[in-house]
């Protein structure tokens, strides 16, 4: 078998990737060890920067999203019981976000594949990439009991964190980057009207929490738990209990609750490894960076990274420029730090955390409150809430 | 002896609050234990918010300042080799920052008091602050080997860290807030042209550099060392070099130097005490808090509280405003956390902590990459430098 881009991993990146190299007319084949319920079924991300919006556009995505996708201009904060407004669209001359679920930017993608005849082989079983630093890599798995070998001329490796790309890399090139915060997220999706048409994030002496929403029927929220919470003990009504105490007086006065469709517990970690790439493999998304969900970065940057790569491999089937690959991984990590700091800088203003002494705590206090009483510190906070510009490659 | 305010110390602070309140014809007297001449030898800070320069205006001491004080529209980063302008003016809407020592608003102050002809009392030994909880507060000292008591309406405590106005409150009623950090500053005062005409802050692998002023012809340049250097092992010639290895190359190479005037290493420490007053003391500067010197803040803090505490009690004197008294350190507080915070936040970015994981060095090192290269990132820097609006007193 054989094709121009081998993807490992059929998650938004993988599949973004491939629509966009498609469309490109670079033939690419996409392998998933999963099947694509078990994909869908993944509960994730739902706030899309503008950057991301714009590139579903380009791989031809972008309809329903437009359609069913809630176009937010701001979100709030509440700090000690009250409300502040970031508005994002003023404060970054007109930029917004897209409250938009990854699994429903998955199941566009996915359709959007099956519709232009591209490749994805689902329940590819052992995938492993070969011979990455020769100029004929190939990748080899299981499909249906037969052993398969794909030579291609590049891999991409969007198969997560715990997926087998950064591991086929040799350590020692590898340099890593770890932060794991003392705490987890407990989320609920439950079919509610959101308690409020913006994301509500908020700071609370029990504890950070979270109002997000998927659409005007459907909603999540999150509550900070410590890191060896259970989640069986965490009932329905113990969670809106708790959500309700963190929340200012009239919004959880407006709170309505319901049961929960999906709950779990996330634990927290900052990760980056550098670089992201070795020979011909390149690590997109996940499998190169983790960011703590404060923020809503960690799919937004795997489309970063999926706009980098894509670019860079039109010229070098276009125009030869093959000189640009060795600057993918240092072009990406650029924009990815920058958000790994946003990530850091959001979840540390906004969650308790039991080891800080009170001169730090009160250095976290004052610089929350500092930058939302500043309108530069607001635009701090919105310029990169919305997303820093992609870099540009040429 | 009798006066209306008694003021313990006769640094800038207490000077400036004597004259100001001498000029809105309230009565005060100033104990302090050293002599004139050992006030004016303390080599302190040099740079003064635009705030601080109006309150020197006001209490009829900008003369000297407005002729020989340096306007300064900016100021530079130097990070990793390459140097960063700050736009003071530009970034704040034209405020600016005026580089005149502590030393000399000292002398400034010392002679229009003395020409105005309110009392200070130089070598007051032993000043003691009593019964501030009740109507009739006074204070003792010795005087010429007499012990003299002074009464009075209110004590203002302008003696500094290790004075005895903060001591003589009952340690049950503070909370004290701090932070020591791991290394000081080694500094050196010449008479050399300096080498930049703005200031120069540069955050190098060896460590922080400052590169500071007090004329055209007096330079003051610091280099952070280890908290337990001692001053004999540092040479000038070694201080000059170590200097040059922070400064990117151009500076190193324009340098001049010369033998010291004036070396030594100071601590960094950041403090708070909660609340700045007890009865009828009320605590001004570092009696109450200590930044570390990256931002500049030490001086002008001071010079808010005094601000504060002279508006108010002209309130009392002028409309019987007493209820204003009580929020003096509420009033206070809030701006002095904020600089609090620049102080610990620049100290942060721009200090080598051998303690901090790489995750927090990318962090620190991303955060300020990200700061200086946006614009309101540049905003939150530059609106902090030339100093927060002081608080209105209504």
């Amino acid at each position: 078998m054989k094709t121009q881009v081998a993807i490992i991993g059929a998650g938004p990146s993988g599949l973004l990737l491939g629509q966009l190299l498609h469309k490109a007319g670079i033939d690419n084949i996409i392998l998933e060890r999963q099947t694509p319920d078990y994909v869908l079924g993944r509960i994730r991300a739902g706030v899309l920067e503008q950057g991301m919006v714009e590139l579903l556009h380009e791989a031809g995505v972008g309809e329903r999203m437009v359609a069913e996708g809630l176009v937010h201009d701001g979100f709030e904060l509440a700090i000690d019981g009250r409300l502040v407004h970031i508005n994002l669209k003023e404060l970054t001359d007109g930029k917004t976000v897209m409250v938009y679920g990854q699994t429903e930017v998955t199941r566009d993608l996915m359709a959007a594949r099956q519709a232009c005849g591209a490749r994805t082989l689902y329940q590819a079983e052992h995938v492993q990439p070969h011979d990455m630093n020769t100029d004929r890599p190939y990748v080899t798995f299981e499909k249906d009991g037969e052993r398969v070998r794909l030579d291609c001329d590049y891999i991409a490796g969007c198969d997560g964190f715990h997926g087998v790309s950064r591991q086929s890399i040799p350590a020692e090139v590898l340099t890593e980057f770890e932060r794991v915060y003392p705490f987890g997220w407990l989320g609920i999706l439950a079919d509610t009207p959101p308690v409020h048409d913006e994301l509500i994030y908020a700071r609370h002496e029990r504890g950070f929490a979270l109002c997000s929403m998927r659409s005007p029927t459907r909603t999540r929220y999150y509550v900070q738990v410590a890191a060896d919470e259970r989640i069986e003990d965490w009932s329905d009504e113990r969670f809106w209990s708790e959500l309700k105490r963190r929340l200012p007086a009239e919004q959880a006065d407006k709170l309505v609750t319901g049961p929960s469709i999906e709950k779990s517990i996330a634990p927290l970690r900052s990760f980056v490894v550098e670089p992201m790439q070795y020979g011909k493999l390149f690590l997109l998304g996940d499998a190169a960076h983790i960011v703590p969900p404060t923020g809503a970065k960690g799919l937004n940057l795997a489309a970063s990274d999926v706009n980098t790569l894509y670019r860079i491999l039109v010229k070098v089937y276009r125009e030869g420029r093959t000189d640009l690959l060795t600057r993918y991984s240092e072009i990406c990590l650029r924009r990815i730090w920058k958000a790994e700091r946003f990530s850091w800088w959001m979840t540390g203003m906004l969650h308790q955390f039991e080891d800080n002494d009170a001169f730090t705590q009160r250095m976290l206090q004052t610089e929350l409150d500092y930058y939302v009483g500043s309108e530069a510190g607001r635009k701090t906070i919105a310029e990169n809430y919305v997303g820093l510009p992609y870099e540009v490659i040429e």
